[in-house]
């Protein structure tokens, strides 16, 4: 892909330092800029080599830019995309990395001129580790970016640059109607990020169950130790397919606990067999 | 602690095998006897070391054993202990490593004479690996083992040497009441490996879901790929403690429910801060 000559990463935590980083380290872009909203965060991101200029204006951040990367929370997105409008090249591509999708992309199709230069991405990188002093070139090597798939109102070009992107920097891009990726979502991250902080609510701390606290707590909750902020904001944009995840979570715990009252040991028997097939089926396809 | 001249092991799976192949390389028993249902089991553990005798027949292989240790699922526990109590020395010293407590000590309380010399243990220990095939002699090794708080009723010097035995092998033992056990487990291990299996079967493997399972997915479902056995016992054995934890979990679970359809930003966040920062408390302590 040819090289862009202005990038601007809007948020620069870990998944805006780490492709400030893999798109310098890899020459995908000649200048980085990084925008956000404390000094101290920026600098961060220029010490680790991961911009080469930092703002605190969004405005003058996208000016002249030819690829602009949303890496912000998903709440922030949609009045970014407002904010950056009037600013943009004509020949920008823009793109983000928010874990929901619908509403980012229902309001960019809104609001945007056609055909459309925004193209929502979500690459599923990252940890429960947050900002660029945890920044690494190589967060997107090998990972899986779900880029929302291609309709008629896209500019074909800026559609295919943001699949580039994402190969470039060593991801494998698979293409989803934002509806779809964010109904999938709901139940393969979002519910299980609801169900692993109601857990970790579950204990109290001062009992003294440290002794009896195993590998199994810790896993189950592991992904409750990420950033509140990033799952507020994945509620706040993909309310419905997850309320729906959440009511389907619950129709599955009232049956066990209707089994486990009636100390039913043939149906708890096949509920945890079936469990562990359905598992393993979805992780080997 | 002195040897013992024959430890008989009741059921030579994963925990089963690996406390006999830590006997033997500690030098803690003279003769390592296997009890199993299936000779190719017991021929498995005689084949990596684990025991020395093979026994079908459990009565036979109690008789003038001096350690007897029950590894075998918890809802089996309760029927060993009926059938090898006639055949047992006086000075015999018995023990499980059962995941749920309170069935089994209650029932030994009540059928076994005093002093009591069966003393309830729970290795904190294992994985959702299993069979003999898998026993290594350090499976033990620097974990913790919950074993019964000694009552007036238990016999001192079987109390004694159930707690040597666990720290001959490497663990850390600490004693509790069986029923703070359950009540304990059921929060820390019981719930979440029924609300795993839950999200397990929230996913249609049909579906094409594969690209979209991310680390999150495969850590906070990991324990659901246990033995289904396993797991339909600890329900069975320790319903009460388990439901009273399913309905707090549902209580959280719906209180999110209501953030999520309300779409509340402040109590979201609240509610994820609370959570990360409990569980930080709890695995810190």
């Amino acid at each position: 892909m040819k090289e862009f000559q202005v990038a601007t990463i809007v948020g620069v935590g870990l998944l805006g330092g780490s492709l400030g980083l893999a798109l310098k380290e890899r020459g995908i872009a000649r200048t980085v800029r990084g925008v956000g909203r404390r000094q101290n965060s920026l600098d961060v991101a220029l010490a680790r080599g991961a911009i080469d200029e930092s703002f605190l204006d969004l405005k003058k951040a996208v000016k002249d830019a030819d690829l602009i990367v949303l890496c912000t929370p998903a709440n922030s997105v949609v009045a970014e995309l407002d904010e950056i409008h009037p600013h943009c090249r004509p020949d920008l591509v823009v793109t983000d990395v928010a874990s929901t999708k619908s509403a980012i992309c229902q309001h960019a199709r809104k609001t945007w001129p056609s055909p459309l230069r925004f193209i929502g991405s979500h690459p599923m990188a990252g940890s429960e580790k947050y900002g660029a002093e945890h920044a690494t070139g190589n967060l997107y090597n090998g990972s899986v970016v779900i880029v929302e798939k291609k309709e008629s109102f896209h500019a074909s070009d800026a559609h295919r640059t943001v699949c580039d992107l994402w190969k470039a920097v060593g991801s494998k891009v698979f293409e989803l109607p934002p509806e779809q990726h964010d109904e999938i979502l709901a139940r393969t991250s979002h519910v299980p990020h609801i169900v692993a902080a109601c857990l970790a609510l579950l204990i109290d701390p001062d009992c003294h169950v440290r002794p009896m606290i195993g590998s199994g707590f810790r896993d189950t909750t592991r992904v409750a130790a990420g950033r509140a902020e990033l799952w507020r904001d994945i509620c706040l944009t993909n309310p419905e397919a997850i309320a729906r995840g959440l009511i389907a979570f619950q129709e599955k715990m009232t049956r066990i606990l209707q089994l486990v009252e009636e100390r039913d040991a043939r149906g708890l028997e096949t509920f945890f067999e079936q469990a562990q097939e359905n598992r393993k089926r979805v992780l080997d396809k």
